[in-house]
């Protein structure tokens, strides 16, 4: 399988504490030697620094993990991989444009009997069941809203609830977002967590490492990561249920 | 302006060599601060590295400058912004999927009267008038090759065709690939060069480095680079004519 990390934050935010422990994950602490990605957001824009190499022996990763590139929304991703061999295209995240906006997704898990996915507008470049979901996905939304819809947070749960349709196809967590909100959709394994004022420290579990948020923060930040397993082990996570779905914006639940 | 760089390679090179003197452009030797970007293809994937900062003073440009990824098909660009502010939205090279390919694009000129320019499939994420360009190339293409043609050549003389109708909107120099494919289209800068067996030196303008390609190459490498101004002094490059395109492929003109 695969692991997901993600960020909704107030003010941009640098992920590299998190994502510091991810990368451990990426053939050190875990098994997910298939190549790694990571997305921000900065502006309308966005950036993905990716790797098909494990994440623990990646010089890229290594400069993500040092160089604090501050966002809002952040998808990344490290792949055990399952379906598509271990190579560029096959590497999350995704992303396509969509009304003029970049839209990004990771996935985790594994689908069967995805033949019935047939997308037409979007087309995936690798050969992973998880870009043949997104482009599904990205041509059902472009379906239902064929310009840019003014409520995007109805597109979201739109979005979310066609993911009940891909969850019954076997093994569906993802994250997805426009750079403003951040959807999490959980099958089995998905956990989140907000932190904002009174702001403590967090030791992470799979690097020795420990965050004094308090230093790092104003009164007014809000920071949500939400991650397949709990980074942390000084602090509470909440798991998600099956079947369910979060939508973040600027850190908060909407 | 700004300035183009691009490789078309039969074996898969780095372009550390011509990044660097192009680099130096990025505000020392000459005047293009306003961000920089460079897309990789490998396989049927690409990644691109980008950033909005000067490239000589930007962390991530070190990296690339130093890590050799080879790739048979690159596009680079350095940026002095016309229309559209410095962010990272309006950040050269820009990319899309076409019928499950990456296509990705660079372009230096400006452009008048673009109003015209009305793309529905793809649409601008940033406000420059390259990005609106490239969308409205891709939808010509995609309306007259609803599906994936067998013969791409054709394809790549089509959007040559379609470019001398931006040419006539003002300056368009421009790269494009699809990763087997890079296509150069000149307004009024810019030039090539094959480098073949026997392989010699070279140094560069713009930086105090000289390679012996000799002693980095076999003597079946082929591999042309296309750049806005010549990186070279001891070398011939090839200067393009106005209206003049140029289809490379494994580094042979096509």
């Amino acid at each position: 399988m695969c692991e997901l990390l993600g960020m909704s934050a107030n003010v941009p935010t640098d992920i590299c504490f998190s994502f510091s422990g991810l990368l451990e994950r990426g053939g050190n602490t875990g098994p997910h030697r298939d190549g790694w990605g990571i997305t921000f957001y900065e502006g309308k824009g966005c950036r993905t620094f990716k790797d098909p190499l494990p994440s623990c022996e990646s010089e890229i990763a290594k400069l993500v993990r040092a160089y604090p590139i501050k966002s809002c929304s952040v998808i990344s991703h490290i792949r055990q991989g399952n379906r598509g061999r271990t190579c560029l295209e096959n590497t999350h995240p995704f992303t396509r444009e969509l009304w003029g906006r970049e839209i990004t997704y990771a996935h985790n898990g594994q689908l069967s009997d995805y033949q019935d996915l047939k997308p037409e507008f979007y087309r995936p470049v690798g050969n992973t069941d998880s870009e043949l979901a997104f482009c599904w996905l990205l041509d059902k939304v472009r379906e239902k809203y064929p310009s840019k819809p003014s409520n995007m947070l109805a597109v979201f749960r739109y979005i979310a609830k066609l993911a009940h349709h891909l969850r019954e196809k076997g093994v569906f967590n993802m994250l997805l977002t426009d750079g403003v909100y951040v959807l999490a959709y959980c099958t089995n394994n998905l956990h989140w967590i907000t932190r904002k004022a009174p702001f403590g420290k967090a030791t992470l579990i799979d690097a020795d490492l420990i965050v004094d948020f308090q230093k790092e923060t104003t009164p007014h930040d809000v920071v949500t990561i939400i991650a397949t397993r709990p980074l942390t082990k000084d602090e509470h996570w909440h798991k998600m249920e099956s079947g369910e779905s979060v939508i973040f914006k600027l850190g908060e639940i909407q």
